[in-house]
Formats: structure tokens, C-alpha cells, sequence
């Protein structure tokens, strides 16, 4: 019955923001789930005090919002008819002219409760909880459209959050794009049902987010004894697309089998792909399949692809950049529980440096359509630790691309980290956006 | 859209079970979720190997349950129209004649899956998960009636389980009786909508529960500046009866504000109760304040409760102990995020041996109505670490209750330990109903 669950953290990442006054800034908020056991009537919550950055604003500064009504302390202690039930997120107003600087910051608050049940002795109950929460502050007119693909989630999802939790998230950052997996991600794939249907709607609108790209299949191996025929992966990929479509999504991307340690598509893509060519123009959809390390973008496979598009003269097919292409430092960390690498032999090898240079991006920007910000770790300067941004992005900008930065966290797969790491990797974009002059 | 989460954990805690043939067991299964982040279509599962205290079973001699169908390895490898969903659970089932004895086994398993997309030279991927399981093994007919309060899962609730989960994972112990708190687990509370009242019926159906107690409050100290009126107490206390009674509990358990150390209830208490009785008799509704540490059986406030009883005659009050006061150890751990205890003097109230002896209940059961089993900790080898059952135990059998025990979990809240140590408590009660001759 409920689509959406809340951080074991009593202090949620989602919510924490600055509070405006029309256009100006006057505050910030933080967004907390119930510490006690049981819901409980308003006039039983004593107040809360927050601390950040060493400024603490005491239970009496503070304000709380529960069930949409807004209460000061002596509100608070007088109300009736409303409650902090506990399935139910309370946000704590703090009034601060200019709010928060963008970035990590490390929140604490005392949450007080009064329990009729204890002896007034021990009275009121003081919750303690502590957190580093990331400010996203979105600026409002970006260099390009940002996104999430819920593989950043990955061992989140379906454990401690729901798809509805997914596109909360996203929308809490200001963001507007929605990438899946379908495999992943829809209920009964391929064929989700008429209600799914329905609340994939209402949720895309609740949350005013758009279907960007839905990450597809074409299993050449499914089989051990043969591999897939052309019209078996044209099957698969045609399945795809019209499930894409059906879901809104304008992207494609078609993950094919491999024949080679340099990831050569298997030679039925081609023809699987131009057998979609014209379903792809009539659903309105673009296939892209992704250029990933350790494919480089001066590569054959890279070339292959542009011939595709040069000799079919079509629409419905592009580039998408992983951008993880771009790192110039390993990521020492195992993939999806292996062990951590000690050595550079040990790191996997898409997350070893590949080194491709910002401007290798510049010549191939005609046939790119989508762009992947995969990343591995984003610290808490806002910095990323792999990949200089600076040089892809501007590259980007300066050929015109206004499409989806998507990102797709691939770190560690820790409870939470993903979602902590998606939120600085925005704040980092929005950052890069202002200091390139965008308000 | 998805009512229920999956366990962190690869391997489940909820399925892991012995299988029957008739009544015969002939070997056990386990479940797990997709240790990858897409689904996939079945032929690409190669098979899962099981391990437990240090006897293997290959991936060729186990077989697996994908969305209701049984495949071995050879049928997957050629199977067609099944998948292993990201949000479904897999069952591997293993032969092993006369099953796994009940208890607490260190359970590993290798999954093989076959990815199309990375070379060949890499396959299959296979994922390791290890995790310490519990065998719960139930008789057929226990002594008594067992079941669940969700208290058991606090912190678990909302965050990484849902209520639905809650009554799956009781009815996946052979349990049948759940207990929630009005306040903690009715969304919406007092006013349930009917989409959920519609969920909760059928689930409770679904999964073959009954309801027994709903935990009430009668919060005394609401205002800051008076205590409730006795209008107002027994208001509250209607209240509950009536959501109790809609929701089709047969208890309720009122938390009555208390005046003194020793937990005296407010005085309105008698008064509120009286004024409720008859609507309790309407409603099939016994309504029964908790014995709870550190208020022993020998003590003016239960005389007063019995007294009630004696002087009113009525049917719909009782007693409901609360197995906490037969402590005879101890409980060093914290409550509620408070840091753990080094000395007894900081050991919180109600977790210090109260050493209440067993004989003690005799004199009350006839006014005893329910039983929260209420524990700190059961150790791996099914031994509970501060409560001495058996004499307990044997007083409820030999005076004739064949009531619920409700499972009260209040030890650490790391997540899941509660659903753990739940399972640990159950299989302890089966494992004495077995010595007391229960089959």
C-alpha cells in the first residue's frame, strides 16, 4: 500500500534543501523520519533543534511541518488534529537568511518527544541523529537537461527503495530525467500489467519527470549450443523498443553481445538494428548503443557504427558516451561484490583509466544523441575523483548539446551510497553550471 | 506497485525451509534474489551451487524455481518463457533426505549467470553470498498459539520491510497470529482509508494470519499544562477498541500514562477502562494492560487490575505478561540509539533480570489473557541469553493456556536482526514444544 520508503537514517537525504521566500532565499529544511516506535499526536512533539556547520538552532527557532500544517513550538504544544505517523516524513524549518552553500554538510538534530508512558522523570525523550547530506541548490537554467538512471541504485532498489522512491529522488534534485533498465525495472517484463501501467503514469506526473532511456538486451549467447539468429536479436530488440515506447522513453540503448576482449558487437547487430530502423522512426525512438570502456572513441567499433548511420542516412540511431571513457585515475573498487583491487591487474578493467581525451568528443558530437555520466566517486569537496568534468562538459556545451546528462553511479554498493553519490554528482554539475556563468 | 521488499542479503531469510514429499522431507530450499543488477530470461541462469556446515551441492544436483516452475540445470539451459525477475525471488531446492535439523546454519551458495555482454572468456559470472540462516522446522501441533508483534521489527518497518512483509515472513515461520500497534503500522491512523482495510483483509487472507492485540495509548500527559480528563481517557481508549475491533483484533493492549517509577497507571485508568466495557463486550474485544518490567506479578498494580476484575465481573479485562519481567540475566545493550550500557547501573530499567519466578503466574493465569514473549536476545545455539523458557513454558501448558505467545523483539536494531532473532525465538519454541513431546 505504500510505494515509497524512507532512509534508515532518521535524517532523510531527500528534502534537505534551501526554503524560499518567493525569489529570495530565507531558510533551509530537513526532512526526518519518526525516531520513536509509534506514530504520535502532534502536541506530544516537543520541538526539534538542528545543528550544522556548528550552528546549532534550538528546539524554540525551529518550526516542523507535519501532514502539511506548519507549527512553532508553542503551536506545536497547543495542537490538535494532526500527527507524526510513523510512516511519515516531518520537515524541520530553520530560518537563515541566503540558506546553505551548495555541498556536503554534516546535520544533527536532537528530536524531543514526550512519552506519557515513562515516568516524567526521564521526561521529554531526546533522539539524537547525525548524517552528511548533500545540498544539490539546482541552478535554474543549466547547460543541459540532468538525469538518473536507476542503475545507480543498483542493491537498493526492490531492498530499501521502490521505483516510486527512485523518481522521488530524482525530482528532489531538480532533475527531470528518468533512465531504466527494463530488465530491471519494470514488473512482469515484458509485459507489465494495466495497473503498473497506470501508476508509471501518475508517478512520471506527480513527480514531473520525463522517460529518457531505457536500457535493452540483445542476448547473442542466450543459448550454450548457438547463438542468436538475425531475426531472433531483430525480436529482441523490436520487443524493446515498443515497450519503450509504450512507456514514453526517446532512447534505446541495446546492450549486444560481445565476440571480443574489445567488446565488438556481435555481427548480427547491424541487421537486428536495421530491421527496426523504420518501427524506431514510427515510435519516435533513437537506438543507441553505448560507446564503454575499454572501448575508446578513435576505435572500429566507433567507426562501424558511424558508417551504420552514414549509409542508412538514419535518424533512429546514434552514439550514447559512457563517460567513464574519460577517467584518468583507476577506481580501486570491486564491481557488484568482488573483492577490492590491491594492484592495477586487479581492477576491472572498465574502471582503469582509459584516458580518452575531452576532445576526441568534438568530431563524433554529430552522431552522439545521449550522454551516460558514469562516475565511481564524487568526495565531498564536490570533486570528482576519476573523471575532469570540466573539459567534457565544456566540450558538450560548446558543440551545442542541450540532452540528458544521465547519471549512472557504479561505485560501491553500499546502502544508500548511491543515492548520496547521484546527489553530489548533481551538486557538482550545478556548481560546474554556475562557475560557466548559468544562474 | 510492490507491496514487499527483498532482503539485503542475496540469500533470503524468509523460504529457507525444509521440502516435503507428502510427509516425508526430502531435502530443503533456500531463496534468493537476483544477485545481478538486470533480470534475465532463464536459459541464462547456469545453475546455483549450496553449501551448509561444510557439505556441497553442485549446481548440476540442485534445481530451481523461477516464477513457479521447477527446472534442473539441463532444463534451464534450454528453458524458454520463464525469467528470474530483478524484484523475484529464485528457490533453489536441494535433495537431502530427513531435511536440515531446526536451528540457526551458516548457508552459502555460488550463483552462475551467464552474461551475453562481457566476453566469453569471463563466463559465467558467478556470485558468492554467504549468511547465517534460521531453520525454524514448526511441529504440527504446539502447545500454545504463536505469533508476531511488529515491535519486533521497529526501525525494520518502513525502511527495509513493509507491514505485508511483516505477515509473509510470520506466516513463512508457521506462525498465525500478528500483532501491530494502532499507532506504528495503520497508515493513516485512526482513519484507515478503505484501500488499505481492502489490502489488509486480503492479506491477512493471503497469508493465513490472524489478528491478536493492537497496542493502544491512553497519552495522559497529551498537554503539557493538564492531565486527560477521564473523558478524554476512555475517548481514547474507544477509539482503539473500535479500530481494533474493525480490523478484526480480539485484544487490545492500552499503554496507559503512569504516575509514578514503579509505572502506576494514572488514576482516570479505571474509570476510562470501566466506561469502554460494555462497548468491548459488542466487540469481542478483551481489553489488557501489560505486566511489564519493571512492575513484577507480586505488586499493587496488578492486585488493583485483578481487583477491577473481581469487583466488575467482566470478561473483557485481562492481564497480558510481559515475558520481560522473568528475566534472571541482564541486558547489556541500549535502547532506541541509546549507547550501550558498561555497568549495570546503566542498563536501562526495564532490560535488568527482574528474576520473577516462573510459580509466580500460576496464582494470576486465570485472569491472563495473552502473552508477549517479549526477549532480548536467542543465541545461535536457540538459547535464550536472558530468560530461562522452560519453567514459563511448563506453568502456561500445565495451567491450561493454549493463548498466543507474541513475539516481542526489543534487543539491537540493526537492520534485520529483529526478523532474525524473531525466527531464532520460534524455532526455540518448536524445539521445546518437540521436548515436551509435541510432534
Amino acid at each position: 500500500m505504500k510505494d515509497t520508503m524512507l532512509d534508515r537514517s532518521i535524517i532523510q537525504n531527500r528534502g534537505f534543501a534551501n526554503t524560499f521566500d518567493g525569489d529570495r532565499i530565507t531558510g533551509f529544511q530537513v526532512a526526518l523520519r519518526n525516531p520513536n516506535y509509534r506514530g504520535l499526536t502532534s502536541s506530544l512533539v516537543d520541538g526539534v533543534s538542528v545543528t550544522v556547520a556548528g550552528r546549532t538552532w534550538t528546539h524554540e527557532e525551529t518550526s516542523i511541518v507535519l501532514q502539511g500544517r506548519a507549527f512553532t513550538l508553542a503551536e506545536l504544544r497547543a495542537s490538535t488534529g494532526a500527527r507524526w505517523n510513523a510512516d511519515e516524513v516531518a520537515c524541520v524549518k530553520v530560518p537563515l537568511e541566503g540558506g546553505l552553500p551548495r555541498g556536503v554538510h554534516d546535520v544533527a538534530v536532537d528530536i524531543r518527544l514526550r512519552a506519557p508512558y515513562f515516568p516524567i522523570e526521564f521526561q521529554p525523550n531526546v533522539f539524537h541523529a547525525e548524517r552528511a547530506c548533500t545540498l544539490v541548490s539546482p541552478v535554474a537554467q543549466p547547460r543541459f537537461k540532468y538525469g538518473v538512471s536507476t542503475y545507480s541504485y543498483t542493491g537498493d532498489m526492490h531492498t530499501i527503495m521502490t521505483l516510486e522512491d527512485a523518481m522521488a529522488e530524482i525530482a528532489d534534485m531538480g532533475a527531470t530525467g528518468l533512465e531504466i533498465l527494463g530488465e530491471a525495472n519494470v514488473p512482469g517484463y515484458p509485459e507489465p500489467s494495466k495497473a503498473w501501467l497506470d501508476t508509471w503514469f501518475a508517478n512520471l506526473d506527480k513527480y514531473g519527470l520525463e522517460p529518457t532511456n531505457m536500457g535493452s538486451w540483445i542476448d547473442s549467447r542466450m543459448w550454450l549450443d548457438r547463438d542468436l539468429t538475425v531475426e531472433e536479436g531483430a525480436a529482441a530488440l523490436e520487443r524493446d523498443i515498443r515497450l519503450a515506447s509504450l512507456l514514453g522513453f526517446s532512447f534505446v540503448r541495446p546492450k549486444i553481445g560481445v565476440t571480443s576482449l574489445e567488446l565488438d558487437p556481435h555481427p548480427i547487430w547491424d541487421e537486428a538494428v536495421e530491421r527496426n530502423l523504420q518501427l524506431a522512426a514510427d515510435k519516435g525512438v533513437v537506438i543507441c548503443p553505448e560507446i564503454h570502456s575499454p572501448t575508446p572513441i578513435k576505435h572500429r567499433v566507433v567507426d562501424d557504427y558511424i558508417a551504420f548511420i552514414e549509409r542508412t542516412g538514419t535518424k533512429n540511431f546514434g552514439l550514447l558516451i559512457d563517460t567513464g571513457i574519460f577517467m584518468t585515475k583507476h577506481a580501486f573498487f570491486g564491481l557488484d561484490g568482488m573483492a577490492e583491487p590491491t594492484s592495477v591487474e586487479e581492477v576491472p578493467v572498465p574502471l582503469r583509466a582509459l584516458n580518452v581525451p575531452a576532445s576526441d568528443l568534438r568530431e563524433v558530437m554529430p552522431y552522439v544523441v545521449f550522454i551516460q555520466s558514469k562516475f565511481y566517486n564524487v568526495d565531498e569537496d564536490l570533486v570528482d575523483s576519476h573523471i575532469p568534468w570540466e573539459p567534457v562538459l565544456d566540450v558538450l556545451s560548446e558543440t551545442g548539446y542541450t540532452g540528458y546528462l544521465s547519471s549512472e553511479y557504479e561505485g560501491p554498493r553500499d546502502p544508500g551510497r548511491g543515492t548520496e553519490q547521484v546527489r553530489r554528482q548533481h551538486a557538482m554539475f550545478h556548481r560546474l553550471d554556475a562557475e560557466a556563468g548559468r544562474a
